[in-house]
């Protein structure tokens, strides 16, 4: 999993967001236990009787089929995902066992009627994972919860300072598809020179990767298959009865405040203060999925904040805020908690920011010295097993030598969408100017080499951080009188987009070459699916605006968290800390470095005591949101724990499928739910949570 | 299961009823699939090595501690399933296995400690058993759900006819406890002289006491100590989690309609005709204990009465009877429901009594017939496998004739009491005159021995029957003018208490029979027992009654509807059928031949066919209650289907420890539940369902 804070990426866990690609991982490791060396070693072997299919045949008209429907899928459980809480836990098992489910079944069915022409192979597996990926991507670097729904007028509406005409963009289908467009390619191209250095030279870890690739291998050994088949049955099992269980909750949502997303679980006191269980499994799931380490940090977060902080604050309220201010006022308590969640997420990322390039320069250096003494060593040192190739390697560098991308493409894609891009985008944001656009691209390849060799070592995507450097700089370029919070997010955005992508396609381009995949077949996926995913994600985010009405709303359940600290990031980088609300800088500060010292402590004690010290980045969170997806989470936590007690094995076989059933059935229960919403047909009754005095206050009244 | 219309019993289910020692029976049955015949041939040979105590060691103080207290928990179940819908399934599993739990517990501290003196011998635990059984039964046979609660002003309020005080007692501690001592012991001393006849010479089968005394057997040998150690556990466990459901309910019950018993969970439409899922842990297990013909009856009752007949007839408000009456007037809707159902009762109850008194007076002659041509021989034909006695039944046989208990104080105590009870009972309601009792106390040896050997046969026990003939006889005779419905009501309480306990008793011989538990001993557990009850159920019964004031409230939660369906059979008995609404007659007359009609089909077209056929007396009570707890107990029928459709053999051992544990568990809530409620603690938060117009009516209201 990751908060979508510091990564976009399905493909990218780390060390603070070890996701469900580690415990299938780790799943590999159980089988292979005692023959581990040699199974590893083996892979290959296993496969050599199997011919690769040429790159042209590993990109069939199913797979994109596979992938076009599967990208819907994921895109609603992202954008969902991104306006609620902003926390996006990695779908990768649920893309690949779903794209091996569907591709298997078809197959299966042409195999019988004797019109099957192409067997499914991992190659195409590989395709399809990455399409999907790419896909869903969109939804999540587009910033649909984050810097794009941050230039509209609700989240504007929520501040006094820059919410004038020339700094709020409302969302709209047009504008949406095109800027995704002209911005997402621009990754693609810058990669494709590292490719070769980073994989076949620098030989990087790629721990996300290498474990989907270890996936996509597994699916397709004939244990492994029986494995992948019982796994999509149980994940069918939680996507019904999640998908139901969605539908059931929906009847009893007639109203502000109904359901059982305002059940007070554990008393009215605790959900005044947002601590409940809200039943969601969408949560739960994601909970089952992110390490215990990031469930407990948002717990402590959300005691620390809605427990302590928010109540101690709030009794100064007509001393150190203004009463008058309405309670989602940034002048008053809202103010409070917004900004220290934006300082401790700022900490948290420079730290780890500065962190990651003094690795990877670190690396870099190595490389290039190793490189002058000697001839290609590995660096990551993990994946190699020894210096000379093992058959693995030697068999797996021979195919992704075979087809190669020219570097004229790369140079020529990318210097003419950088042109359109240029041309276009001060179309779409006035204030953007186009020699900012020119800056960003010119610095941009650096940084995503930067960021894709980063997350090579340590499988940490910074996309975000890159994101809120531009918003920064380009914000107090621009500068207040000039739509300097529009031009910030815009360029957020667009170095947002290259970043990520750059990452999360080297990260690709580990797994095809781990699952024999061509380069080229994995190119031509990324680019349908980016393309796919730039037309599904507005599209979707659309369905969502268009269906419900309290989207952006603070406290209502579509309260999209990112788009406000976004914008207020952009904010506070144009006009200064100065409009704050008394003491509120103070406390920033405090926990500005409370979080880069936490980070400092953790790294400096050692792995052993760092998995008791709460990630500040996770704790940040709930500051803004409350505990109940806290709560939430760490049932599903509790679930794992107790699982895994009873039976290691079957949990950790089985754990990851049924949390992508709990997260998939309610996420794709969004679909349904806003066409009903858009259809206008409303939910016939409502569940209300009164205390005995109202109640029977109500009571009253209605026998009046 | 039974519904308490026709069998107050946990010990005797029947075709009809098969209860969950049947499933227990089943499960012996399973065990011993192969070895079956040697092993139930053998199972005296298992124990030989074992000295059965003398009678008086089978009565220790430990036993009599450990039934006190199962007495008061199963008290507590028996009077909430009495209050809320009259189905009591049978509870003998829970009583058998946590009744094992405690002593062998204790049993194996004392031996730690090294101060055992006595193991626990299966001798000991039947004696257990007995004791528990009758002291629940006291809540059963007590009326406390009927014909005592019937008598109370709340109750005759609801009618316009015979709510004159001459016809009305209110409950109060003092009758109650003096009027259960001197009529529950008269059933004891009747069935002394019939022990021997039943058990020795007739062979009665007792499916019941037979299957009791499996269980028991079956906990004393070491495999079987093993399973019941984990149905314990399994038992445990579904009780902490009934309780503390029970408990998480209580908090969002502030109010009328309020919580998750008010539950619309079909939608607003059906919740008004009392279809929905009510989150009774109690009756799931309730249903989940009962088979699966008993709870599709109730459904198909329920969707005839209040999916269609009830609708139908209000939709005739006006004409078939007047609008001005309340909704709960037996003149208005009300009527038809309570009076309908009377009817199938009724009708139901008149097709087994003939039916059971054709089977005793077959059996009787032949049983005679055969006396005369050649010694003893079996009637039941089922238990004893040859003419020659096998060694179980010479054991068995020769210690159940070693402790006789003497006539002349069967005897001596039948009339003694009887004189007791006919000075003392016109005392306590004046309309019961001394010569009606001593007319019941005449007839009552006879119908004993009637119902005690129609069980034996047939495992059905007639006792309400029996009690209904004394309503309408007693009744007739007592007159409008005299109280004829306090005495009739009265009169049912006397001759219940004797039959029922008479059938009861020669039950327990039986399982006492198997176990080679002396009868003297079980005789004085029963007395210990009967005592226990005397005093533990009026106490229990009071403390409902204080603490919840809608006892007896039509459509509350605590409706006690069989204390309804019993007056008025009183008053139908005094009064005539004059005052009945209009049609509501000729309905009756119709339901009440569809049900004999429906009973003879069952017999006509054999068991094949029967078991898709409902049974009119289960059909009947939702016709009052409405569909809530027919869904309850038709899911945990659905769960017990899937289950052993998934494990046949697990859901065999572990289904009734899974029923008991919710059942035990909801119902032990009750206690704190019902103590909050008389300290005055009322539950904070009322959670309601309001219809999407009215919500909007209310959050108009509330923002005001």
């Amino acid at each position: 999993m990751d908060h979508s804070e510091n990564r976009r990426d399905p493909n990218a866990p780390s060390d603070n967001g070890i996701s469900e690609q580690d415990f299938q991982y780790k799943k590999v490791d159980d089988k292979t236990d005692k023959k581990e060396e040699e199974n590893i070693e083996s892979i290959e072997k296993i496969f050599e009787s199997q011919e690769v299919p040429p790159w042209k045949n590993q990109l069939t008209f199913r797979a994109f089929v596979v992938s076009f429907v599967l990208g819907i899928l994921f895109t609603f459980i992202v954008m969902k995902l991104n306006l609620t809480t902003g926390i996006i836990p990695s779908l990768n098992v649920s893309a690949g066992l779903l794209g091996f489910f569907f591709v298997k079944t078809w197959t299966k069915f042409l195999e019988k009627s004797g019109l099957l022409k192409q067997p499914f192979t991992r190659q195409e597996n590989t395709v399809i994972q990455t399409c999907v990926v790419a896909t869903s991507g969109i939804a999540f670097s587009g910033g649909f919860g984050s810097y794009l729904f941050g230039m509209s007028d609700v989240i504007a509406k929520q501040s006094t300072e820059a919410n004038d005409g020339q700094n709020i963009k409302n969302p709209s289908l047009t504008w949406m598809i095109g800027f995704l467009f002209v911005v997402s390619f621009l990754g693609l191209f810058s990669v494709v020179p590292l490719r070769k250095i980073m994989i076949i030279d620098f030989k990087l870890t790629y721990p996300s990767g290498t474990a989907t690739a270890h996936l996509i291998n597994s699916f397709h050994t004939p244990q492994g298959a029986q494995l992948a088949k019982k796994q999509v049955r149980t994940l069918g099992k939680f996507f019904s009865f999640s998908f139901l269980w969605g539908f059931f909750q929906w009847f009893f949502t007639a109203g502000d405040g109904c359901g059982f997303v305002n059940f007070p679980t554990l008393g009215l006191k605790a959900y005044e203060n947002r601590f409940y269980f809200d039943f969601s499994a969408t949560y739960v799931g994601v909970g089952m999925i992110c390490p215990y380490l990031i469930n407990v940090s948002l717990l402590v977060g959300a005691i620390l904040s809605w427990g302590i902080m928010w109540p101690l604050i709030g009794s100064r309220k007509g001393d150190w805020y203004s009463a008058e201010y309405s309670s989602s006022s940034l002048h008053g308590l809202q103010g409070y908690k917004v900004f220290i969640a934006i300082a401790m997420i700022l900490g948290d990322g420079l730290y780890n920011f500065f962190k990651v390039l003094g690795h990877t320069i670190f690396g870099l250096y190595h490389q290039v010295r190793d490189k002058h003494s000697r001839s290609v060593l590995p660096v990551g040192g993990r994946s190699s097993p020894a210096d000379s190739l093992s058959y693995n390697d030697q068999r797996r560098t021979q195919l992704f030598l075979k087809d190669q991308i020219p570097i004229w493409v790369a140079v020529v894609g990318y210097i003419s969408i950088a042109v359109i891009s240029a041309a276009i985008l001060p179309h779409i944001f006035p204030p953007l100017k186009w020699y900012y656009i020119v800056i960003i691209y010119i610095f941009a390849p650096t940084l995503a080499f930067c960021n894709a060799y980063g997350c090579g070592l340590t499988d940490w995507s910074l996309a975000s951080t890159y994101g809120k450097l531009a918003i920064f700089v380009i914000g107090a370029w621009a500068g207040a009188s000039h739509g300097g919070v529009l031009a910030g997010l815009a360029a957020c955005g667009v170095m947002m987009n290259i970043v990520s992508t750059a990452s999360d396609l080297t990260q690709d381009f580990k797994t095809g070459y781990m699952t024999l995949a061509s380069p080229r077949s994995m190119f031509v996926s990324q680019i349908i699916g980016t393309a796919m995913g730039c037309v599904i994600s507005p599209c979707v985010f659309w369905i969502f605006y268009k269906a419900f009405h309290d989207l952006g709303v603070p406290g209502s359940n579509y309260s999209a968290p990112y788009a406000l600290v976004y914008r207020n990031m952009a904010i506070l980088g144009v006009e200064g800390p100065d409009f704050l609300p008394k003491n509120c800088l103070t406390l920033c500060c405090v926990f500005f470095i409370a979080a880069i010292a936490i980070n400092g402590i953790r790294d400096i004690v050692g792995k052993k005591w760092a998995r008791f010290i709460p990630l500040p980045m996770a704790m940040a969170i709930p500051f803004y949101l409350g505990a109940y997806f806290a709560i939430d989470m760490c049932i599903g936590s509790l679930i794992l724990f107790i699982w895994e007690k009873i039976d290691k094995k079957k949990a950790d076989a089985f754990g990851p499928a049924v949390a992508s059933g709990l997260i998939c059935g309610d996420g794709i229960w969004t679909l349904p739910s806003s066409i009903l919403a858009l259809a206008g047909v409303n939910p016939p009754i409502c569940m209300k949570f009164l205390s005995r005095k109202i109640n029977a206050k109500v009571d009253a009244f209605l026998t009046t």
